[in-house]
């Protein structure tokens, strides 16, 4: 391994060594199971959709041609021939100068190309109607295919599924899906002085905040937490632990891996592997500093930080994307859907050049005008400024600070 | 039962009818499994947290009075006496004129009542530190009781579980906590040309996109969707399966009651419930005006479109915060906290005047300057608009439109 010199990256950096991590592997899982999951594989659908023609409206299906130059005051009167179920294929064609009721979703007959909305028509006598308005061809139809092609890729392999892609699926028919499975995220604490939640605690002690916290992170980000509780600071025991970890992981979280004393103890741990590599010591942004990302058999390795706060900003910034990566999905690193809210910034924020600043602030709701975001400060190892905030403000890394009344983009959390 | 007129509210007063509608049952759960609920009682703190005095940083503890005047031209000198282990109470006390060695989460000794950060100070020969600077009492100390005091409310009722709150229950020993539920949604679908996803359907049929889509939707809201297949768009049909969705449910969606023809068959059936009253029959949105919400046996009925892209805007402007309200959720109609992304509008958009206009975008990141919101249009049965969507504009309903160039925040879904 190599070993003995620091290497602190940029949060971009850190972020362009997590695509070096392959993917998990795939499993097959109904549609009613795959709810925010990432494809696996193209899904190419097995037939047109729609299968035929239909109607976006309720209207008469008609001849474009029949109804050229059609409007108020020159309407065209079309002869009612029929009436269109929506359940029903029609069997009939439509000729020149007729029409036919259809509803919303019902098909198309032959010969006809368009729809027109009933507001636009007037029933007259003897099965007449007379239609106030010219149609394009196409108009309100949706065309055969127009949705997905028979054998052509509906979906692509690394898109995660919502809502509207789980809905695709059903449409076409399609009941399984090869999405990736949820990375499995070993958690561990390390701390003399931590001890685990279920225990009665002394003055000098804590208890094992991270894994619990650690946890629901994970969740969010789409995998699999396994909190296998505290690791005593010691080299042989972090070693053991680290290798149990391996066995039954896609990705290691060591929580309290790069505090002063336990970091050089990680750094000796992960020399014991004959195949890690420290790919990044340290990243300039604040609080995250030092957080450690290895490759170690293969699979990542992310030293965090013991400071929860600093912890679930590294999880954002940092462990939110890795997580993403290993599902295969290809908006992993897409800042763009990062939730966010617009703001005033409340106050003048001083921060460090050369490093990214994560501030947590909280928000207030203000009639008529953008929410204030107030900068929730207080000393790092409590949790009421974690309780007290709902999102974060990153400092760029190339200002000194932003001024209070500066509009800002709140990462909402 | 009312009925026979249409009471069409605004969107604003849709939501207020919401509220009418009392949070599910509450059960205990382990923390483990507790993240994203929402706390149906306040936890009161069993103990202090943390338990004593402890230090944010690796320093000195000192005796704030010894330091008064000190600076980087006038030090002090302090006799190094003990140093603190992280994990041991300090049984010692700290007289005038001594400092003790602090790591980062130590507990002060009686006497000291403030740390000094290492940076500041420089160690002398004969176990003498010099300090550079002054300190205040309390400075770079959590105090004890300071996240929370025993027996005072730690966290109220009302609360959704996020990482830090789980954390914060870890932190006080709170194995396990009372939350809500998570409502129990049954989702109906009607229609005469819908068929299960299994189905081989011809031209004129099209298979149950809804109950997947909405059970995706019903699952992010916190809830827990119970899809129970497709219904005859016949009365008594309708009536029975009304009643038995009741029986198991705390939350009934029925897709496709608001189209033309099933929503005067949604209002007969509901008026076969002795029980029941349709407090909404239209809301002043597009997508979305013919939607119903009903109360029937003091639970809630929604009749949503059957588009599944109206569904959708239905079920993220008025059926999430339903779901919320339904866990208790004392943020649940709280817009500050929706996902947005600031952007810029590409092309002029219509509205029109008196309903409020959601309208689906697309989004392309442009260097150094917000992103594009690029509007998606399209025919509203089709799915593609949805699947090439990030996220939704929504027009004021007292505006007439938006102009291309418009600064929008873009609800992401």
């Amino acid at each position: 391994m190599e070993q003995g010199f620091f290497r602190v990256v940029s949060r971009a950096g850190f972020l362009d060594l997590l695509r070096r991590f392959p993917a998990v592997d795939a499993q097959r899982l109904p549609i009613s199971r795959a709810f925010g999951r990432v494809l696996a594989e193209d899904v190419a659908a097995p037939e047109d959709l729609p299968l035929a023609d239909r109607s976006c409206m309720d209207g008469f299906a008609v001849r474009a041609a029949d109804l050229f130059g059609a409007g108020e005051g020159s309407p065209v009167q079309l002869a009612r021939v029929a009436d269109v179920a929506v359940e029903a294929f029609p069997e009939f064609t439509l000729a020149p100068g007729q029409c036919a009721w259809i509803p919303t979703g019902g098909c198309l007959p032959a010969g006809a190309d368009a729809v027109i909305m009933v507001e636009f028509s007037e029933a007259l006598a003897a099965g007449t109607v007379e239609m106030r308005k010219a149609v394009a061809p196409g108009e309100n139809v949706m065309r055969r295919g127009e949705d997905a092609k028979s054998g052509e890729p509906a979906l692509r392999a690394g898109t995660r599924l919502r809502a509207q892609e789980i809905g695709l699926l059903a449409a076409l028919g399609v009941t399984e899906a090869a999405v990736s499975a949820r990375p499995r995220a070993v958690i561990l604490s390390t701390g003399d002085e931590v001890r685990p939640v279920e225990a009665r605690i002394g003055p000098g002690q804590v208890r094992d905040v991270n894994s619990h916290a650690l946890s629901c992170l994970i969740e969010e980000a789409g995998g699999e937490p396994k909190a296998r509780g505290i690791v005593a600071d010691e080299l042989d025991a972090l070693v053991a632990a680290i290798k149990a970890a391996l066995a039954e992981s896609d990705l290691v979280l060591l929580s309290g891996g790069s505090s002063v004393g336990v970091r050089d103890l990680t750094m000796q741990a992960l020399g014991r592997f004959p195949d890690s590599e420290v790919l990044a010591h340290g990243v300039a942004m604040s609080p995250g500093k030092p957080t450690i990302l290895a490759r170690v058999g293969g699979k990542p390795f992310l030293g965090l930080p013991g400071q929860i706060a600093s912890a679930q900003v590294v999880m954002l910034v940092l462990g939110r994307p890795l997580v993403r990566h290993l599902c295969g999905d290809r908006a992993a690193f897409d800042e763009l859907l990062r939730p966010m809210r617009r703001a005033e910034l409340s106050r003048n924020l001083a921060s460090k050049h050369g490093r990214e600043d994560y501030v947590r602030v909280r928000l207030e709701s203000r009639p008529g005008r953008p929410p204030l975001a107030v900068p929730v400060l207080g000393k790092s190892g409590l949790l009421r400024t974690l309780l007290d905030c709902q999102g974060l403000i990153a400092v760029p890394a190339d200002l000194e600070g932003l001024y209070a009344g500066s509009e800002v983009d709140v990462w909402l959390i």
